[in-house]
């Protein structure tokens, strides 16, 4: 059959007419999401059901089986429609979103009352106090003295990755490695290079938000996965496996836990690790914290799972923060997409601060972790005297006590205007507001200041 | 009216049948579009057709007003329609994507030649050789004595923001910087910050790769209005209004331009200015080689454009490319959207860094700047000398001189043989395969044996 600019004329007219035909339906649809949205308004109910859009998501997905379309396009689309309802279904009044408190909004906020002349005892962020060591400040002048400030390698300086997979163990070789700005920038690349919109990733609750941050970047959906001081912070794994459906790409992990301090054992990893395999889901294990264990604790690395990723960090280690070194560590295809995410946001690491991790990776940080246990012992010490209920941290550099009375925020700002800054519960979970996070990077004596101080706040009316 | 869990569940099987019914429309939409594609491919036309697109997008925007449906996401949903079409439209054979080669994969093909052992000579990034001013090094050495390695302000250290917001002039305050790990991550931050999926933006091409690296990550598209050497590489803005439509929403600047070392006047520059004011465009000025200006140029701040973003550098200008920091400067608002990727992303930027990028500051980099006009100078008098045709450049580090014959790869393979580094013309733009590009960033004497190499090649029969 010949075909002419006629036909073409004829095709196009009738993609126009589809086209209407589709955004008038959609309209529609956007009508009865409405109507639902009062409806349950009325009734008091949550505006997100996710029985109910897990039933429209099968229904989708046989349909797109059953009349040819692809059905990860047919997903995409049911998720722009998905999101769409849920904005129309919020009331304009539920809309004035107030800025979440984190961590570090409260650690901000402390910089501003200093810089005002007010004295903060910054219990807020995880940032230790001790000094990086001192080869570290050698280093940074021998990368001047020898010119090291150029570009480099996108995933990093061959000897420092080197040193990473040596550091790691395993059989690791350089190519596994990423070396990135802060365990942060490896957390971003991740869930954005393996991350489209509308996909879903897992969250165990109490989080560190960046999760969800970077999920949201790119129009990904969290699903949380809460846990309780009652269950000692243990995920439910059965629960986990309800929540995964046909949109779910990954599982996060973060042990040793900030906030928590917990850190689980074998059996539920290895459950965790199950339900990732049988899926198909990317494990990503933010394990910034090992080196902060005080019991036994498994690395994602040991369960050899193809689809894991590892995320390290010289912050915490070395108290090297504002350096912004960490990494990640995964199979070669899963770096190469977390490198293309890194060629295009920011070229490489500066050169002098990977020299300068690469230094500090000579150095043995037990030191450092016998002085955080030793003074987390001595926060629980004195929040078992103020009667307050934790889990003893298993790992990490935070205290998560619940409040007796109040709320985070409340008790937060009172805190504040006595000098003393931690960390709202619900930076880390909606679900957390009788909660804080206390964070242990402060010498023994100001701990104990701010300790006091903290007794006196909780212990008045709220 | 009261309303029942009956009613809810009424509405919701509606939903379920709408939802069903929008997926056949788009289905046959496919189908339509699958059609389309074959007879295009017959008829010899190519796959993307900006009039046809342009049309059904009026279509859509004016039956959403009529239908009361939100024009953003009526926009938002053919966007994904389309890029779906354009996908089922593509053929097969197409798809086989060869990696695209820039100054960049040339650079690390030159470093893996150097790594076994070959001498080469690097024409192809535009990396200063100098050295960074002496008192960076003591500024480092400082800030690790002071302890200057702890999370900053994620805008940047407001000392630093102040140094830039004198250097630029103008009344700029700190809150109209924020200070980023590299010109690129200013660039990446505001593209992906300001752009969404779905909507345009409209790059000068040759240009950088960045931009639309940038765009594509978010899945917003680029334009690419072209300039040839016939016109001296200035852009016909007549042309660059027809490209802009609904779903527009930036331009592109990058004077003085890499690769051509183009400087636009006044008059270009208020014609751009106009159109992004009449049309409420962003305006993303890269202006990372202001300093190497050997003439006239009009940064955008001065034609005082609110929705206008400067990106700035220390890379090119101390010979800093390493040490990764440049900035963003752009009216409040703007910069806390880019801020708040770069919290997402990065936290902050290395505090070391900062300090050193401060330090930089105080040194006048004119030295650096008469030493890349004395060597562009005498790049130019070889390439004129082997009868190329190119611009003289207006600032910059480069020259972008046309092959007599032969394309890019073939030339720049032969060279990397022979021990000279260039980049391909086609990094720039796909158009540009007669083109490559020449950095001056090197002494004379290694510019001269890397240029005699150059001649001898493009004499050889291709």
């Amino acid at each position: 059959m010949d075909n002419t600019h006629e036909d073409l004329d004829i095709l196009r007219d009738k993609v126009r007419g589809v086209t209407i035909q589709i955004m008038r339906a959609v309209q529609e649809r956007m009508e009865l999401a409405r109507k639902i949205g009062e409806v349950k308004s009325r009734l008091g109910i949550d505006i997100k059901d996710e029985k109910v859009e897990n039933d429209i998501r099968m229904t989708v997905m046989s349909l797109a089986e059953e009349i040819g379309m692809s059905t990860e396009f047919a997903l995409q689309l049911l998720n722009v429609l998905l999101a769409e309802s849920e904005q129309v279904q919020v009331q304009k009044s539920e809309q004035r979103v107030v800025e979440k408190q984190t961590h570090l909004s409260i650690f901000s906020k402390a910089r501003q009352l200093e810089a005002s002349g007010k004295k903060i005892i910054h219990m807020e962020v995880g940032e230790p106090d001790y000094s990086a060591p001192a080869r570290v400040g050698a280093a940074l002048a021998d990368s001047f003295e020898m010119k090291h400030y150029h570009y480099t390698d996108t995933q990093g300086i061959a000897k420092l990755r080197d040193a990473i997979a040596t550091k790691e163990g395993g059989g690791i070789s350089r190519d596994q490695v990423v070396v990135t700005p802060g365990g942060r920038f490896a957390v971003f690349s991740a869930i954005t290079s393996l991350l489209r919109a509308g996909q879903e990733m897992i969250v165990i609750e109490p989080a560190w938000p960046a999760y969800k941050e970077c999920a949201d970047f790119v129009g990904a959906r969290t699903k949380i996965l809460r846990t309780t001081i009652e269950n000692k912070w243990i995920p439910d794994t059965k629960q986990m496996e309800r929540m995964i459906n046909s949109s779910t790409k990954m599982i996060v992990l973060n042990y040793p836990n900030n906030p928590t301090g917990k850190v689980l054992d074998d059996k539920i990893m290895e459950k965790i690790v199950l339900l990732a395999k049988d899926h198909g889901l990317y494990l990503l294990s933010d394990e910034v914290y090992a080196d902060y264990v005080f019991g036994e604790f498994t690395s994602i690395r040991e369960y050899d799972y193809a689809k894991s990723i590892v995320i390290g960090s010289f912050s915490k280690r070395y108290a090297m923060t504002g350096f912004r070194v960490g990494y990640g560590i995964a199979n070669k295809d899963i770096i190469s997409k977390m490198a293309r995410v890194q060629a295009v946001a920011i070229t490489s690491v500066a050169e002098p601060m990977q020299r300068a991790a690469l230094a500090a990776l000579e150095v043995d940080p037990s030191e450092n972790v016998q002085l955080m246990k030793t003074r987390l012992d001595y926060v629980c010490s004195k929040l078992k005297k103020m009667s307050l209920r934790y889990i003893e941290p298993e790992g990490a550099m935070y205290v998560y006590p619940e409040l007796p009375n109040g709320d985070d925020l409340t008790i937060i700002e009172r805190l504040l205007e006595k000098g003393v800054a931690i960390a709202p519960g619900t930076g880390f979970g909606d679900a957390y507001k009788r909660y804080v996070r206390i964070s242990a990077c402060q010498p023994e004596k100001t701990l104990e200041k701010g300790l006091d101080v903290i007794a006196s706040v909780i212990r008045e009316d709220l």
